[in-house]
């Protein structure tokens, strides 16, 4: 990126910030986890909350199905599951999820994105706009892509793989000058363990017809939103996978390679 | 530990087991935790959530107060402040806490204790009769002790030295004989950067006259109770401490320093 672009990206991001953190009604200020990501990482899979269930915690959020039965986009209270072919679909409420998270979305801070930006750089021009790399935030771009390499997870037979297995042969998909909406969660340092550090998009086309991980992509113009939030619910499932999984030791390496 | 004590503990143990896991309410289910444990390390010691704002989470728990000023001991829903002078006394409501975690106690696991046993011995004994390493339990253990060594910390003044420059001179009181109570947190590895992974254990005497956290000690006979919780809620602090703390970064070596 040149110094330009530094600076561009930077007067935009900071003259378009609107709102301010800590205005949000309290209780709306909880980001709702679903398990761990060490547990995904082990492989279990199997899910016991229900979509319908996870809805009455927030209407923004991510996360995967029951036997990792693709990627899971909520957006304006509609949870959307794209799964292996890269095709959305309304997710039915009695789908489980094994791992998501999800925040009633209340906008704290807002700003326009005008230059041409990829996903790095979009990251560090949202994080020049954080109060903090303390607290929990979830993300939503909204905008035209000049790029969006996105994947799904193909639904898994018992006995589960482990996720960095699975990712192997994971079916990616590209999109040109499309318009959509990237969902994200940006998680601090510490949550490393239950949740993925740093941020992490998943994107759904304007027509909420495809969708996935996004891997890479190109902003060509859009508009950010940010909902700080100030609390963490972890929910921890109750089934013999889970309590067997061996989830001690740092696993770092395999959350970079999920991810990526 | 010799080959007849292990298998005396075993016996005990497993026999003395009572209840199950998972009848408790859903509800009550939770463990409430007040910011995280990278944070205190890094001297963000002042309180946002009042004493009488706890107590509504939990009856059974662990913390510290605002400056630091103090162990927590929460018992049978009165929220004990052990002080610098190693003497216990019950909290005022309007006291803060910086970090604490409590959750109200329902025994799921009962077990009696009748060997002669140390802190390593204990944890042991307990480990045998928990349903999964990857879940988060309460524990109370009332009893007679030959020997317990504790130790508090005293109030701090601003600026805040961190966590692991006020333990090295952190008043140390043994008891001998003593009857009390240890209260615990049993946290799996993955919560590591958010709590203790391990047990933690802080003391109570019978009287609740003097208590502390608990570095060593040696149990005669007493029993054990074990609450397993399914769910974490953590509390972020607002405030510009938190926000701006270094809180990336492995702190396993300074949580072991400071724990022990």
């Amino acid at each position: 990126m040149t110094e330009t672009r530094k600076l561009c990206l930077l007067g935009l991001v900071v003259l378009g910030v609107s709102g301010c953190a800590g205005t949000a009604a309290r209780d709306a200020d909880v980001l709702y986890q679903v398990s761990t990501i060490a547990a995904l990482l082990e492989g279990v899979y199997d899910g016991e909350v229900t979509i319908a269930a996870l809805k009455t915690r927030g209407d923004v959020g991510l996360g995967t199905f029951g036997a990792l039965d693709g990627e899971m986009v909520v957006l304006d209270g509609t949870v959307y599951q794209v799964t292996a072919d890269g095709r959305a679909r309304v997710a039915p409420d009695d789908l489980t999820t094994p791992f998501a998270a999800v925040t009633p979305f209340e906008s704290d801070l807002g700003a326009s994105l005008d230059g041409r930006i990829d996903l790095r750089e979009l990251q560090l021009a949202l994080d020049l706009s954080l109060p903090s790399r303390n607290l929990i935030y979830a993300v939503k771009v909204t905008g035209e892509f000049a790029y969006v390499k996105v994947r799904s997870v193909p639904r898994q037979e018992e006995p589960y793989r482990k996720l960095t297995e699975v990712v192997k042969a994971q079916p990616v998909f590209e999109h040109r000058d499309v318009r959509g909406t990237l969902v994200g969660l940006r998680m601090p340092a510490y949550v490393k363990g239950i949740n993925v550090p740093g941020y992490h998009f998943h994107f759904l086309t304007e027509d909420r017809t495809e969708g996935g991980h996004v891997l890479d992509c190109i902003l060509t113009r859009g508009r950010a939103d940010i909902d700080t939030t100030f609390a963490l619910d972890m929910a921890l499932p109750r089934d013999k996978a889970f309590a067997e999984a061996d989830l001690a030791g740092d696993r770092q390496n395999e959350v970079h390679a999920v991810e990526k």
